[in-house]
C-alpha cells in the first residue's frame, strides 16, 4: 500500500500522516510507502518503518505532478490548497494552486494510462454552496459559491465527479465543515476566528472576535476531518455512487454557544480573553457561508463527527495541550 | 453599440447575428458594429449597415481571446462550445473548447482592466443537471452533470459568477433547453434526434428515433433560444442578484407527445416517417438528463418559451421553410 498526500506539510495534511504512521495499515493491508508533497518538502515522520519520499514542487506544473504519481500510489489524498482569505485578496494564486494545481494532479493520473485507477481524495469544503439558504442545507442543494476558493473548489469537484465517471480514477471529494480548533499560528483563513477565540483563551492569550456573537457555524474538530478523509480513502465505489461530492456531518452552533462551551470546559476566566474588534471582510465572507445541513448521504455512507462543541474543544485539548489548560 | 460573438458560425450564433441585424438596435441603442467569430471565420451578415470584424481563431489561445475582445466590445455573446456527444467521444476537444477556451475569453477581459466590464452572456445547457431527479427540478437544484460537457459547462458557469462577483466583468448564464427543432444537418449533440424526428420528415425524409417514446426532454426552438441570448444581454444586474446562472423556460413533453404534436401540425403521412433505430450511447446520456423544471426566477426575469410543440414545430415551419411542409 502506497499513499500519495499532497499539502502535507499543512495542519490537516500533517495529522493525517501522523494517523497513517500511528495505525500503520490501510484497509488491512501494511502501509509500505508514502509519498509526501507540498511546495517547501514536508518533514519525513518519525517512527515510520516502510518508505517516505518527500517532494518539494509545485504540482501546477504539469512535470512535477507527474513525477508526484510516477510510483503510481494506491490512494492520493489531495489537501494541497491555498485557503478561503488569501484566494480572495489574490484572485491569480487562487486560481493556479486551488484549481490549476488540482487540474495538474488529475490529468498526471489520466496521463498515467494503463489500468491505473488510484482512490482520489480531494478536500473540498461547505464554501461550495452560497447565500440565501433554507434552513437546512440538504444534499442536493445548488452550488452557488460566494468566494473565488469556494468558486475553485466547486470546479475540481466537478472534474473529480467526471474523471471518476469516465475511469480516469476513483474519486471521493469531502466537503470539510469549519476545523476547529485549528493548533498553532492563525492562518489567512477567513474562517480563522472560530478556532483562536478557543485556542489563545486556553494558552493564557487573549484572541479578536471580528463578528457578532449570533453568527452560526457548522464544525468539526481536525480529529474528525482526518477521520472523514481515511473513511473517504475506504468507500465502497458502488456505495457512494456517481454523486462523489459529499457535505460532511458536522455540528452546528453559534459563536455565543462556542463561548458557552469554553465556559463549561475551561472556566469563565478562560472564556473571559475573548475581545469583540469586528473585520467588515471577514463578516461579508462568513456571512455567505452555509451553517446547518442535513448530510444524509455522508452520514449513510459512515461518516462520522462530533455530536457537541464540548467534544471538539475537549479533542484540542487533549490532542494539542496534552490534556492541560493555561491558569 | 458594439456586440461581439463567439461561436458566431453555428446555428445560433447565425440566428442571433441575424437578428441583431435585422433589429439593428440593442437596448434602443444603435448597433455600430460586429465582431463575428469562430474556428473558420464567419460570413459577413448581409444587409448590415455598421462595420463587421470577422475572425477565424480559436479562443483557447490567450492572443486570439484578447485580439477578439480588444475592440472593447459593450456585450459579448459566449456561444462557442462543441456538443455534448462529441465532448463526450473526445474528452481532451471538450476540455480545450468548452472550458480552456471559456476561461481564455473570461481572462482576456479581465486583462483589459480599467473599468471595461462588459455584459457576458453564456450559453449554458440543462446539461449541468444531473439524475437522479425529483418530478419538478427547483432553481436550487445541485450540479452533478453525467456528461463532460455539462460537468465542462458547470465549471464555465462557476468562473462566470465568480468574475461577475469580484467585478471583472458582468456575466448572465443562461442554462438553453433542448432546442428543436434544428434545422440543417445533425451535428453530434445527443439529442438531435429531438430534432431530426420533425426536421426529416418534414422535408419528406425518414427519420432514426434512437430511444423509447416514453424519453421525456424540455425544449425551447431556436427562435426563443435567441430571445434568451437577447434578454439576458438586456437584463438589470441588481435584478439578477448574484446566482447568475438561470435555468431557461421551455416545454416538457415526450417524444410519443412530439410525434402527436407534428401528426397534429403536418398530418399522418409525415409522422408516419419516423422509425425506431436504438442507439445505447444516446439512451445512456439521455437517460442522465433533466426533463421538466420549475424555472421561478427565468420567469420572473421576464424569459419567455414556447407553451406547447406545436408552437415549436410551427415556429420551424415558418422560420426554415418558408410556411411549406414536404408532401
Amino acid at each position: 500500500m502506497h499513499i500519495l498526500i499532497t499539502g502535507a506539510a499543512g495542519m490537516i495534511g500533517r495529522k493525517l500522516t501522523a494517523r497513517l504512521v500511528a495505525t500503520g495499515v490501510f484497509n488491512n493491508q501494511q502501509i509500505e510507502k508514502l509519498t509526501l508533497v507540498d511546495v517547501n518538502a514536508p518533514q519525513p515522520p518519525e517512527k515510520f518503518t516502510g518508505r517516505v519520499a518527500t517532494i518539494g514542487a509545485d504540482i501546477a506544473d504539469a512535470v512535477a505532478a507527474r513525477s508526484a504519481v510516477a510510483g503510481r500510489p494506491d490512494v492520493v489524498f489531495h489537501l494541497a490548497a491555498i485557503v478561503s482569505g488569501e484566494a480572495e485578496l489574490d484572485f491569480e494564486k487562487g486560481m493556479h494552486v486551488n484549481f490549476d494545481g488540482s487540474r495538474a494532479l488529475l490529468e498526471a493520473i489520466r496521463a498515467s494510462g494503463d489500468d491505473y485507477r488510484p482512490r482520489l481524495v480531494f478536500s473540498s469544503s461547505i464554501a461550495v454552496f452560497g447565500a440565501p439558504f433554507p434552513e437546512v442545507i440538504p444534499d442536493d442543494f445548488a452550488l452557488t459559491p460566494l468566494t473565488s476558493y469556494g468558486a475553485q473548489k466547486v470546479m475540481v469537484e466537478q472534474m473529480l465527479a467526471d474523471y471518476t465517471r469516465r475511469g480516469f480514477l476513483d474519486g471521493v471529494g469531502v466537503r470539510l465543515p469549519n476545523i476547529v480548533v485549528r493548533p498553532g499560528k492563525p492562518n489567512k483563513a477567513a474562517s480563522g476566528f472560530f478556532s483562536s477565540i478557543i485556542r489563545e483563551p486556553l494558552n493564557g492569550e487573549d484572541a479578536n472576535l471580528p463578528v457578532d456573537e449570533d453568527v452560526r457555524s457548522w464544525h468539526a474538530s481536525p480529529r474528525a476531518a482526518v477521520g472523514f478523509l481515511i473513511h473517504a480513502a475506504g468507500l465502497d465505489s458502488k456505495a457512494l455512487g456517481q454523486r462523489v461530492n459529499l457535505t460532511m456531518p458536522g455540528f452546528c452552533c453559534t459563536v455565543a454557544e462556542q463561548i458557552a462551551a469554553l465556559r463549561r470546559v475551561a472556566g469563565d476566566k478562560v472564556a473571559s480573553r475573548i475581545r469583540h474588534v469586528s473585520d467588515p471582510l471577514v463578516i461579508r465572507i462568513v456571512a455567505g457561508w452555509p451553517s446547518r445541513f442535513d448530510t444524509q448521504r455522508a452520514l449513510t455512507l459512515g461518516f462520522q463527527a462530533e455530536s457537541s462543541f464540548d467534544e471538539i474543544i475537549r479533542a484540542h485539548i487533549d490532542d494539542e495541550l496534552g490534556g492541560r489548560i493555561a491558569a
